[in-house]
């Protein structure tokens, strides 16, 4: 991915401007979004990006002829500003828990009669309406009509062609048409006979099938519209082999092409009502849908079933930990053995992503990495969602943290894992950071809470022993993570700035991450990460309880720890743990690797 | 207050249903609210309690042809299936986090072309549109010009005609022109040039005023409309004595009769731009408002001014603390001596409830109790908001636990404190389940957070202990506390069913309960609560920080606690608690109140 230098970030926010006046617009938006609301954009949506000059992948860029700024939240702060600088881009911080401030920026900043054009193609529904109520409620105009990008991105690249493939048994342990009848069964309790589904995890799941369109994500450009008998697939053309639309077609699945999807919808009958997700659809795709048509607007049922991992699902994912945990113990023996020869080459964050990506390849059912992987060393780890690139990365020499998170793609499981290294000698400042964020997530692994929490309010838990110090971090502390599907998925979010709404309510099956932090701008980061299971934890007369299985198998460096920091109970959980890990990985493991594993899960 | 019998009850629901086909209405629906949205309602509004016989503060009553039922959360399940008992009314269980599922069942059970009708004037305006939204999908349709108990209810009680007297110096420490100053400043921020009021505290606070024209909560029935340099309040002739009155008008502050509030309204200026929020005025209200009004939603000002009490209210409330703790020893002193007395005559919860206000009574600057006492013994002490009446209530005797749930208005403050204490020899399980309670309370209490953390986000942290052993309790954590106002105020709240938004941010000055239970239906309950004061507790890198000051004084029974659940941090917080309670109230107290506090507040 390029980064354009900053002379490029404000040449391209001229020409949007001259755009913009072509079009009598007095502002413009731009989301990092695509039709599908995904989190990778495939490189056509990539438009905040092209014209900020701004990489981070949560991001909102508005321009008006007198200034532009760039909406971003706290992981991505040091990012943004050194990306940003000398375009006159603005950085503009968004709070925790504040994620359409823009909203309100926008409702200030615009006068009576003015226009904001953002395209609709993009808009989230849920998104549009918040901005159309501020809007209103200033007589400012929302244009959703207008890609102003189409008019000034030169040589804006066309969409994804990579090939859509079967996930197969028994990685995929439900079968599509079990999967399809569930779905019916809950559009018919809605009251709905159609559903329209934009997001490509859950046409993924919904349909075993996976792809290639964006990095990371194993998935494919797509909407889906299922009826009570049948189910449409709008997919570009060529990218599913004629065996497997074959195949399809037998199980009542048609494949449409992708552009046809908007007539479609468009010609839907007049006794259809269908169920959508307004927070999984965008504004330009709704407009699809006849203005009388009957819509029961409700979170994809998809959605809720592909968090809710079964017991199948959950032995491939322990299965693919060992392999993750596996590959991560032979890339951290070669790192220390690396770090201990005094006649290497520099060694370079580059590099570890490198290694780190290889080890994982060396594994069976491995299929890519589940994101950039992050190798911060020192000051570096203090950037959130710092990546390390050819032209800009640190070396690792001399003393200090290394923070590593790092996933990957298996076919039974997504992984996601952060860990933090000693390299040489650290102090007591860093170890006690350490040590207070590793309390925060023994906390939260061992809590146990009543089946239904809403997922958000157990966030606390994991920073109470942070903020007890007076220190915090500025992300959440979990997010769903999908299988063989998204890093990042929904409904659950353990996360102050998230809802805690009936939807996120935590139920058996889940996957999560912990995964607290701190970080010291221009001195060092701290996270540690672990994924975890809920599982239930017993009936009492209170209900039901859950607790989580920790799948993520990895040693927790405990050189950087300050034993008296803590307790007993704390001690015992770490000591636990690194005897499962111990016991699970040494079969996978052999030389080296199993060295390393052994010395570093002695008990403390 | 009387509570029906379950014939009279049975009865009634027939009237309203008569009353219901007279006015083709298909369903009935009765909040207990107030035009002013109050927690205790004039009697006047009381047609719930009225038509149902459920006692409980919070409930919903709908009345369709076929069937009845109330909603109401799981602190009343208990009270309400005694007291709808025979009357064909059912019981329906809120869960917590949907305090609106009755707009679901409204939404599923009527068919379209149906109508409801509530009143409009009791019906919160946010609450409103809800049902509007919920209905409109189903094409019901919502008749808000009905009061159909103004047909049924023969004896109905009039308006309260309490007199208004001022709440004076030094208890007022901010005089009600700085605040009017505050509030204008506010006004002015919002765009708005009048802002009304309907909420009763909101009303007394603003202007250093005082009632008591409900039970418990020292406020008036009044409407306030405050323009840039005038207020004008709505309250019923004779109430506000001719010196008063003059002394308002000094100030800018007229006094117009009640019912005038709704012409003065009708008559605003098209060039007015009103503030209101959206959750402290109703549905009936807001249609006062010329139709084509500017009006600017938000948070009433004054909500969030009146919940950060100033260094001097802190002070005035620190005072009525001790006293408030004084009068508790004096109280338990009794208690004991008088369970300790063979020859004494049988000992009642009610005879408890007379007792504890008496011994406030004796106390300077005491008002009134600030909520109906829960005196609950054993199995009674698991009906959440149990009281005690003369027809029914307990007599303490054998063994057990006795949970006593009381407060008091002061002039300067007012106070909520839940204990519970050992009666005779109580066993193992009952002091574990002490203990839990009393460690999810001292979590809390000793926690640091983030100034601007959502309240609700702190609950968890009481909660987790209780959890980690499958137990938990069916209300909040906390609730905000007025200052010689209302015992239940907001903005913040401690509590799974609240939303984090952002007007519950904690913020320097707020007091919050603190009070996490353990119920066992038919055995006992166990509730423990102090307030606490949101101070400041440090400025680091990440942020301002906040820690609570505990308040509440009075000794926590260690004849209940089970030590060896409690780690060496958890004692260190009790034993230091008990030393600042020994210490602040034994000069207030002489003979067996101090002999009783000495003892009780030994070290654990």
């Amino acid at each position: 991915m390029n980064t354009p230098d900053s002379s490029q970030g404000a040449e391209r926010i001229d020409l949007l401007r001259a755009a913009m006046r072509q079009q009598q617009i007095d502002a413009l938006m731009i989301p990092s979004a695509d039709p599908h609301l995904s989190e990778y954009l495939p490189e056509r949506w990539q438009g905040r990006e092209w014209a900020s000059g701004f990489t981070g992948s949560v991001g909102t860029l508005i321009v008006t002829p007198e200034c532009a700024g760039v909406w971003t939240d706290a992981r991505y702060w040091t990012q943004a500003e050194q990306q940003l600088a000398g375009t006159g881009i603005q950085l503009m911080k968004l709070s925790s828990g504040a994620s359409v401030q823009y909203v309100d920026w926008l409702a200030s900043h615009l006068r009576a009669g003015q226009a904001l054009a953002v395209d609709g193609a993009v808009l989230g529904l849920a998104i549009a309406r918040l901005l159309q109520t501020a809007l209103d409620a200033k007589n400012v105009r929302l244009r959703t009509d207008l890609d102003l990008l189409e008019h000034v991105w030169q040589d804006r690249p066309l969409l994804p062609a990579a090939p859509v493939y079967e996930h197969l048994p028994p990685y995929a342990s439900k079968s599509r048409s079990g999967k399809l009848a569930d779905l019916r069964s809950a559009m018919q309790q809605a009251g709905a006979n159609r559903h329209l589904i934009s997001t490509l995890d859950d046409i993924a799941y919904l349909f075993n099938l996976r792809g290639a369109d964006v990095n990371f994500n194993p998935v494919f450009l797509a909407h889906a519209l299922v009826t009570p008998t049948r189910a449409t697939l709008y997919v570009a053309d060529g990218k599913i082999a004629p065996e497997l639309r074959a195949a399809l077609a037998e199980e009542g699945i048609d494949v449409a092409p992708y552009a046809s999807a908007a007539a479609a919808l468009g010609a839907l009958p007049a006794d259809a009502t269908v169920l959508l997700d307004p927070r999984r659809v965008t504004y330009g795709t709704r407009q699809w849908l006849p203005a009388k048509l009957k819509v029961v607007e409700a979170i994809n049922p998809t959605t809720l079933a592909k968090s809710r991992k079964s017991e199948p699902d959950a032995i491939h994912v322990r299965a693919a930990m060992e392999q993750d945990g596996a590959a991560l113990c032979e890339f951290f023996a070669w790192l220390e053995q690396t770090l201990a020869n005094p006649a290497r080459a520099a060694l370079t964050e580059v590099e570890i992503d490198r290694q780190i990506t290889a080890a994982r390849a060396r594994r069976p059912g491995f299929v890519s990495p589940s994101f950039a992987t992050i190798a911060g060393f020192g000051a570096n780890g203090a950037i959130m969602h710092y990546r390390a690139t050819e032209a800009r990365h640190a070396v690792i020499e001399g003393d200090g943290l290394l923070l590593i998170d790092s996933g990957g793609q298996y076919l039974g499981g997504t992984t996601d894992i952060t860990r933090v290294v000693a390299v040489g000698s650290i102090n007591d400042e860093q170890r006690r950071d350490f040590t207070l964020v590793l309390k925060g997530m023994i906390a939260l692994s061992a809590a146990r809470f009543p089946r239904g929490t809403r997922s958000p309010m157990l966030d606390a838990i994991a920073r109470a022993p942070l903020w007890a110090e007076g220190l915090d971090f500025g992300h959440g502390t979990g997010h769903g993570v999908g299988y063989f599907l998204n890093v990042h998925e929904g409904p659950q979010s353990i996360s102050p700035s998230s809802m805690p709404e009936p939807h996120t309510a935590m139920e058996p099956g889940m996957i999560t991450s912990i995964e607290p932090g701190l970080y010291r701008p221009g001195r060092w980061g701290i996270r540690i990460e672990n994924l975890v299971l809920n599982r239930a934890a017993g009936q009492t007369e209170f209900g039901e309880f859950l607790s989580f299985e920790t799948l993520t198998l990895c040693p927790i460096d405990t050189r950087c720890i300050a034993p008296l920091l803590l307790r007993d109970d704390e001690k015992r959980w770490l000591n636990d743990y690194h005897a499962t890990v111990r016991k699970r990985l040494s079969p996978l493991l052999s030389g080296a690797a199993l060295d390393w594993l052994t010395t570093r899960t002695e008990n403390l």
